[in-house]
């Protein structure tokens, strides 16, 4: 536990308590100022390439009946939030909602309802003091895994993930705790699919290939996002990303890569820029003779297609190229259809080629 | 890799062949002979409490037209299993549907045309020689994670799952490699919310208790579940499920104490009958005045309550008594819900007392 972990944080959030207090002492009406989320105030910052939040605000009253109560559940949030800071402790976005309702005085009303009230109020807190949730010590689902050439060090134990079995590590809600404590690999690979991973794992690929290899399980929680954006910033090692050949593999993609309009505030935080998308590719399909083992593509999926061809992050050639490819074929391709070929295939022919030859897409 | 293992299921799956080929020299008609699965040949029995298969079967003939191509997809299946057992790989389900789609000589027709033909020859597979597809190294989809005091070996690391900071070990498809190496632990609590799983991590809870913990995430897996079985009966610990008090969760832990109708043929393996149910229980509502954090029951929870009244492995006097009295309260309350008390409670108050006192249902 370190001395001046948090402190910053706390700071932060007595600031709007003691802001508050000042002016009512002012006999001024206490507000507080959020920056406005959705698409709205959402735009593409083409030089950094990750969505970004606009200058747009909103201000929350404490004497407009219309806000006070919201006033009120901001105030309560932020109180939890310094409480679970000083005790060292983290809890879950449903745990805060629980500790939350009906703990103010002896009145009947709830003070939260539910927590499609308190979400949302924590999001208000992460875009106003520009901090992740994870660091005001709330944590969202986990899902996904890691494993390979990497030493971590979380909460006093010394990982050594490429010595742990068939399993992996279990890629925790909050890894802001988590310190790199010898990484001797060359690259990461985030796979969609825990059944790859799984293949990856007993080709012994991490070891072969000197790589990490973590495993999404679809679209990738907000840890496992965070988790590849600090492997790419703090261990500076290349991120490939390697999903089946269709629209949603292509979504999970750009959600990793410049973050998601949801999340637009902490892009910095979640989105890594510099990954990049090694497959399954259309030209795939041709180069290593997979036709019979694509499937055609649902109206569902040409119409996310559509979608994706105006989104601004798809805007360059290669991508234009690739989408419009998968409209013109009228297929898709997972990644496990490699297995056509043979298991072993994917692990020492496919990806090492692909990452030799840097046959990737932006 | 030892020189035994998987040689008896070896033996099993050439006698299919061999089996053929002997009634084709004969001038017979090669037939494979298949336990029906579903409903209509499902029992409970009482004693064992397990949902069991009865004894109809169905039989598949290769000169029947209406057979013909399943029986050669049934030895093709065979024939991968027994490849993947020789070469010691396994394979998921999509990459054995992959690895065994159009692989017959030079025709234009697909000896597979989608999964959904594989999936159920694979369970008849399993059916047919009373083995788990694990360890025909066909795998499921994996889903949870383990952390506690259980040292484990596997694919030669030794894992000692009580230093594994705030992850813990993803629980892969297949565990049936996995061996126990060191168990100090004196039972097993398993957890239906990964974020509560989260919550006992950090609260040192398998260290102060000597426990093992198991997160299902939801419905346990094929992995989650064999692990279960496997501590109960190689490690004999006693195995709490500790799920949300919804019908939900009662289901979560009914499929996990008594198999489930799917895999009825293979419930000495998947199911636990020796595991106990901890809660949460309807009565901890009043005892722990959580009454301004149930929740009201929705009709669909309703209806699934009622259902649950009529099922065979809930006719014991505890469980009805349980099932009414959430009808008659008219609510749920989750475990995360424990959280209102303060984040601690639910690991130096709740658990300690319930497994102290045996409070828990059968």
């Amino acid at each position: 536990m370190s001395e001046t972990m948090g402190d910053s944080e706390i700071k932060q959030l007595e600031k709007i308590g003691k802001t508050a207090v000042a002016d009512l002492k002012k006999e001024e009406n206490p507000k507080i100022t959020i920056p406005l989320r959705g698409l709205s105030n959402v735009y593409f910052e083409k030089k950094e390439k990750v969505i970004r939040l606009g200058d747009k605000t909103s201000q929350r009253t404490l004497l407009n009946v219309a806000h006070t109560k919201k006033f009120m559940q901001t105030t309560m949030i932020a109180a939890l939030c310094k409480r679970l800071l000083k005790a060292q402790k983290h809890a879950s976005l449903r745990e805060a909602y629980y500790q939350l309702k009906h703990s103010v005085g002896d009145g009947h009303e709830n003070t939260f309802e539910g927590q499609e009230e308190s979400d949302p109020l924590i999001e208000d807190m992460e875009t106003l003091l520009h901090v992740l949730r994870e660091k005001l010590h709330l944590s969202a689902d986990r899902r996904g895994y890691l494993y390979g050439n990497i030493q971590l060090e979380d909460r006093g134990d010394i990982i050594d993930c490429s010595k742990l079995g068939s399993g992996g590590f279990g890629i925790p809600s909050t890894i802001e705790e988590i310190k790199f404590k010898k990484v001797t690999a060359n690259y990461v690979l985030v796979i969609e699919t825990a059944a790859m991973f799984e293949r990856l794992i007993e080709e012994k690929f991490a070891q072969k290939n000197k790589a990490i290899l973590v495993a999404t399980q679809g679209q990738a929680a907000r840890g496992c996002r965070r988790l590849i954006n600090r492997l790419a910033n703090e261990a500076k090692l290349p991120i490939y990303v390697f999903t089946d050949g269709d629209p949603y593999g292509y979504y999970i993609y750009s959600v990793i890569k410049q973050g998601s309009i949801n999340l637009a505030y902490l892009s910095d935080q979640f989105g890594t820029p510099a990954c990049r998308f090694l497959g399954m590719q259309m030209s795939d399909i041709k180069k290593y003779k997979l036709e019979k083992v694509t499937e055609k593509l649902k109206d569902l999926d040409r119409k996310r297609l559509e979608e994706e061809l105006k989104y601004q992050w798809f805007q360059t050639p290669e991508w234009q190229k690739e989408l419009n490819m998968m409209l013109t074929m009228g297929v898709r391709i997972e990644q496990q259809a490699l297995a056509h070929k043979s298991l072993e295939f994917v692990a020492e022919e496919y990806l090492p080629e692909k990452i030799e030859k840097e046959d990737v897409l932006p």
